[in-house]
């Protein structure tokens, strides 16, 4: 268990910022949110609509005193709203951002990879991944991010290899991560404002725990990092720092944040579970 | 000028194929498609209808003895019909696939990066990247590919680090990249068939030398490469020990063939250009 | 220019840690020990024993009222004296390292890279990497660290891509980035501890400056990277935040602080300068 | 397990090289050794000059009647005088040179990887990585390599990710992919010589199989990678290709012939271990 940071060093005094996808205390980005409150930022949460129904948003906002403005990330004119709302509210421009968002469609149907609906897999890219670009054209066009400011995604390995029951997720973060790298190009010329993508441990969110074999998922990562599977906690610290003016030179990078895991071949502990089974030699 | 091999060794024995995207002889998948039947392949050629009017492939069905069946890479009966006339036509079973589609149809539009419009890179990613998971699910479900057979696409180093002018396109290879590992694993546990990109170095062709400043970026390409810039038919030559049966073992890989473009940080030349500039401090 | 953090966030308050590099103000290291100090740590300095003579280190130690104790990366017993010395003058184990060593002994007698002689390309990897390992081994040994502390050495990009002026300087970093990635594995796994490596942007420093045709190379850096070439103190800033209980699920990691030049492919200033070049083809 | 190639394509007629480490029929390079022959080339078999002893070398040579010129790779002088025997035996420069040597001291003394000792590991290393270095220096000094002839090196994923058992080895392959980047950079520029790793899966080799676990790891790697381990036969016929002039503008780039481990994240089967074990979270 990663002990957690004591709080209060005001590393985004005076900042003011956007949450993307907060739906409950186990979500990623409510973390995200309670952390930048605490280290001195001003924050709009948005969500999807349907999170109105689904999630605890509102009781987060009431708790962290943050407008929350919904939001359809597939259409161009609610995120125009929730920016000029964010900037209205938090009275200027914003210093940092944070998507946290994704849907499966195919996986949520249970088609196999190997099966993939087209429409649907347009529907996946549309919502977690061109959702980010539509987001950053609004930002650029309404010139809405301060000099040095910092937009961050959350992503995840699989973009990298393959977790076969990820199936499109690792299409939809790898077209992610994409975007990160060329729009980051496009706004560090602008005005300097940084993209990043924080590549993160699997996480008992609602929406990672409701994979179907999810818990031997984790169990797998946990024991293939060092450290262990980071928590939505300690993302959420690292993206404060990520956000903060301490990092001002890293953009277009993918930033693992997962206890080592990325780097790890092999542990023992996998080691001995294989030297228990049948040998096959190719 | 990189010298020509000396065909004529049946690499590809016996061996049956579909080639996309024979445009003209500047093509790529022209010099692809010449090479593999000089190694002893059979083939088809397939392209869009569009090509009918615009390209020479008819010419090259001629000139190779090779069926050419037209096909809308976004139409799954069209991809099926390709496939299972390829069967009929080459008498078996397939050995290999080469994917060399892509079209950005913002880029075509003159549509800058940071303004994209999400209907037409919906459409972009849907002809350059979904194509290629739209085409082995054809070839997945009608258990086209014999055992260790090996498909590839054509991609470009714009999916790893950012190219201005590259646009949208750097998206779609993004995604081409990963449908290429994770159909890749799903292949390989099938029945051994091999998915693999190979990552080309900018070349002379009708969709490369169409692109504002392509002479400017081919030059630079060209000086950061220690062998120079790979030529399409060094190129052709490639993918046919991809192809072959002496490369059974390499999946899900991305396959540099740029004469070192990817891993040189700077070259002599440019240093020089440099130092005639005046210099500039952060 | 980049701008300065305002200070006094109390990142690293009551941490303990040892600077390693600091040999005049145009150090990277210099700045790390400042902003450290300026972040509530207490620090001890440390250099080879020849920099005495040439650098400027007791200055800073006066300055920042941190003791400096002088030892040879190369010697086991100096490295054991100093972490000794260390916790005894800090009053207790260390929370963070930073390594900041090089010397290319080759480079230094102007041999070309394809002439090295081996017992100067010894020396360079005994100093520049093995070092890294050897402190190590003794923070290890003597059970030196807390509890998820944090270890960093400063390398370059040369580790993935050549830049040929760099010569056997690229061997020793990414021998350095290796020992980051083995080690650190091993000390996640005893208490939590991370070991990194920090990739900044080429700096005017010293030792980087000294090398044949330097401006030129920063110069073209500089071009490459959206935000321009990282400074000396941005890099101190990022080097605090690694340090700092914000990332402590990141580790064996690699990061880059460089501006945007690692994911960069081209950039319009130099595609201009390209464009006013004689059109070469291959 | 993985079908032989039928020989005699003659992909390599006419072409001239070295193979190194050619110790006994488990050999790679006794496989890679075979299999040029039988493509068409005269080769050179070369060993340490212990392996008289150890080793079938010497059967190999009159099996393939092949000329074997003992050197000891840490010697300059023992490498001219394979380089100068080599040509001077078949009668004109080389097309080709295999790289298949490592030793790890402090590994077969079994010493762990926090308490490396350093005199061994300079030996590992000088004998692992910087042999590679001292070979191409001499085959640079002496012209000894075709316009567009090709030199590898054999390497391990470890250089990318931690195996733990591997220990200082991960070190040293890390340190050889840099030697292969760095001079394939010079070599392109001289005379158009290709320089590539290949990354090859676990195999059982008598250096291989003596290390302790190596059934569990090489279980382990069969299961993560789609297409099974790649046998040391397939290893051969790929290096045999990248002699081949159908790679020609492959250069500086460590291949991985994995049958898909380096970009697979995880195997059903190693799930299913998981999901029997108890559930840990962080």
């Amino acid at each position: 268990m990663t002990p957690s940071v004591s709080m209060g060093n005001n590393l985004l005094k005076g900042k003011r910022g956007i949450i993307f996808g907060a739906l409950n205390d186990a979500s990623i980005a409510w973390k995200v949110a309670e952390t930048c409150v605490a280290e001195g930022a001003q924050i709009v949460l948005t969500n999807a609509p349907v999170a109105a129904r689904v999630g605890q948003t509102e009781a987060l906002s009431k708790q962290l005193n943050a407008p929350l403005i919904y939001a359809d990330v597939t259409k161009m004119e609610d995120l125009d709203a929730l920016v000029q709302g964010s900037m209205d509210q938090l009275g200027g421009k914003l210093d940092f951002v944070l998507h946290s968002v994704g849907m499966g469609m195919n996986v949520r149907k249970k088609i196999p990879y190997t099966e993939l609906n087209y429409d649907y897999l347009h529907q996946t890219l549309d919502i977690s991944s061109m959702s980010f670009h539509r987001l950053m054209q609004i930002l650029w066009k309404k010139d809405a991010m301060v000099e040095w400011g910092s937009i961050v995604a959350l992503t995840y390995i699989a973009a990298q290899r393959v977790f076969p029951d990820y199936s499109e997720m690792a299409e939809a973060k790898a077209l992610l991560e994409s975007v990160a790298r060329s729009f980051g190009y496009h706004f560090g010329k602008k005005n300097h404002v940084r993209v990043n993508t924080i590549s993160q441990s699997p996480t008992y969110t609602t929406a990672g725990s409701g994979v179907a074999g999810f818990d031997a998922f984790y169990n797998y990562a946990n024991q293939m990092s060092p450290l262990g599977n980071a928590s939505a906690q300690s993302c959420a610290e690292y993206c404060a720092v990520i956000f903060s003016d301490y990092s001002r030179m890293v953009t277009m990078q993918n930033l693992f944040h997962d206890g080592g895991f990325s780097n790890t071949g092999i542990s023992p502990e996998l080691m001995e579970n294989m030297s228990n089974q049948e040998l096959r030699k190719s």
